[in-house]
């Protein structure tokens, strides 16, 4: 059992008292609170961080859930690297979101919860920055909505990053967005779920877990899938020539996948930040994709994960040749997982082979040759 | 506006009046009535007869379903072939299903309709053809489902089939089991299903609505729904930067589909058929695939849709490989399509040009070559 990562601290950043914090879909909250870990020491010209931006059921503890980017074969070297990671608006774990109590109201904001967007998100990490006295970052990096926020800072905020890597993140196909539709729409069919105002102990937790399952379909691959179950019937020894209710492997396997997340997450939650995920598109704001992307200044690594169907890997590779196109310093890489999206997760060691170069290479442009920090 | 094909005739076959008709999953049903339609006449010698096999939601009324495999550039010729078509066991258009009334409660079976699978529905349709005088057939057709029937039936009753047409069908993947899997569980989450005992008015429709969309999914592509849909917004007007609720038009094209579906199926067929189709396995019932194959004397077409990950393509031509090592004189042919699996209904005569060579042949294999019939 490795040794947990743990952050050397971790705060609340309350933001927006005075003044609402307005957001891109006209909504606005105030006050914000935004959860967020620090792993490694700030040095002194505050010019070794890096923002590590997480995926939808992600925590501001980076060190939980990508604790192998932290270790040796890693990317972090916590004696070189100060390691910041904020919880998003409209998540669970921390931040402002649905189960905060919305102070017009005196009760939980549930469904009412305004739209947020990743600029949203980037923007209240830059005034996070702000606070902690970091003007500019040694990289930003995330994967799948983490990725989304990585491009998103290169472009919003060029002359704060250096380096960008995103890892399975492009605007969602209409066939991501078909299946985030079908998600929320497992949880809004709940019963349970009373149009958000759903009470303690009685959550819409069926449509959350069908709604997990049905995310872990586009998370992981078909091959994963054949070489993992098969047609293997369910490891408690169910039948499914038996009877209706008795389940082949994969089945139990989704089902519990599910089970596992409502003990976790927050139905409402879900519904906010899969919007989000929705409404991502990079060129939101700007008057074309080409002006947005010719904003950006920081270095930036595309990566595609082979089997993604999810976020396809050519789609990556599509917006690396628009970005070059429009004078970006891009490099795209290709992780070979048979993991599909979820490989971000999944394939530490491989993914850290190929982040590792650019975030262990000087800062300075016109250095001589590119080395391992170890 | 297209004649419509309509049937020479429509009628009950109504069996096992006497004896219990014995399920494979060691249930029974008595009696059992089969709801047919028969399309162009049988003639003397009763040789002319085409069984065609539909998919899940499909009727006996193939003309209304495939009505251009009846045309000009279809296959079928009704001067030439009889046509036959029968509701399988456990669907709601006209067949001993979940809806009929169990006479030993004379209340609906519900969800405690037994389970049954492609072989009792071709055991069942074998006995109808017994009823109708006919001995052999000249070919057995079907797509999805209906493909799973017509290679069953070349395996289950050698001497019947002379050939054997399967678009579109191999035993599901673990994709696909995963994919029917939390469409039953959408049903059966829906609070108004009540263990299947719901109430006429106050059906499980918000489920069954959902898992007909998480299906659609399954049997589009992506490629199409990028073609299609790509991210604009629903085509009414909605803005899904705006509102949690306003979506996107993938999310409103699902949407229609799943409320169009509830009109016209019901919940528990839904649960009993895709259940069905997850159990089917061409070598269920026999020592190995191998023994189950080389029973096969008819001459087999497979076809694959190139688009289609429901039934990958490539899995449709592995079993043709197989059925060539087990002795089976079978061709493979793929559809090129970006429709997915729903190419075997959206690409008629496409479709037709693959499969009109092995229709229009003579019966005897010795005849010198083949000719087109028109």
């Amino acid at each position: 059992m490795p040794e947990p990562i743990l952050p050397i601290y971790e705060d609340d950043f309350v933001f927006a008292e005075d003044e609402p914090f307005a957001l891109e879909s006209g909504g606005s909250l105030q006050p914000v609170r935004l959860r967020y870990a620090v792993y490694g020491k700030l040095n002194e010209k505050s010019d070794n961080a890096i923002l590590v931006c997480h995926a939808l059921s992600g925590s501001a503890r980076a060190g939980d859930w990508w604790p192998q980017l932290f270790g040796e074969d890693g990317v972090f070297d916590l004696s070189r690297d100060c390691i910041v990671c904020a919880n998003i608006i409209g998540s669970c774990y921390g931040s402002t979101g649905p189960q905060t109590i919305n102070p017009a109201t005196s009760k939980p904001f549930g469904a009412s919860f305004p739209l947020v967007t990743v600029r949203d998100w980037v923007r209240s990490q830059a005034l996070l920055l702000d606070h902690l006295g970091i003007e500019k970052l040694r990289a930003v990096i995330g994967g799948s909505i983490g990725g989304m926020q990585a491009i998103q800072w290169a472009i919003d905020y060029p002359d704060r990053v250096e380096r960008s890597i995103a890892v399975g993140a492009v605007p969602l196909t209409a066939m991501g967005l078909a299946l985030n539709h079908l998600q929320r729409l497992a949880i809004t069919n709940d019963a349970n779920w009373r149009n958000g105002e759903y009470e303690a102990g009685l959550e819409p937790n069926g449509g959350l877990a069908l709604a997990r399952a049905m995310a872990m379909i586009s998370y992981k691959s078909e091959k994963l899938f054949a070489e993992r179950f098969a047609r293997k019937p369910n490891r408690n020894g169910e039948d499914p020539l038996r009877s209706l209710n008795e389940r082949y492997d994969i089945g139990g396997y989704l089902d519990h996948q599910g089970e596992i997340f409502t003990r976790r997450f927050d139905a409402n939650s879900y519904l906010i930040i899969t919007k989000a995920m929705d409404n991502f598109h990079h060129a939101n704001g700007y008057q074309s994709e080409h002006e947005a992307l010719r904003r950006i200044e920081a270095r930036v690594l595309l990566v595609g994960i082979s089997s993604d169907w999810l976020f396809p890997a050519e789609e990556v590779n599509a917006i690396s040749e628009r970005m070059r196109e429009a004078g970006v310093d891009v490099e795209y890489a290709e992780l070979q997982s048979s993991h599909g999206h979820d490989g971000f997760l999944a394939e530490p060691q491989a993914l850290s082979l190929i982040v590792r170069r650019i975030l262990s290479d000087a800062d300075d442009a016109a250095q001589l040759a590119s080395q391992p920090s170890r």
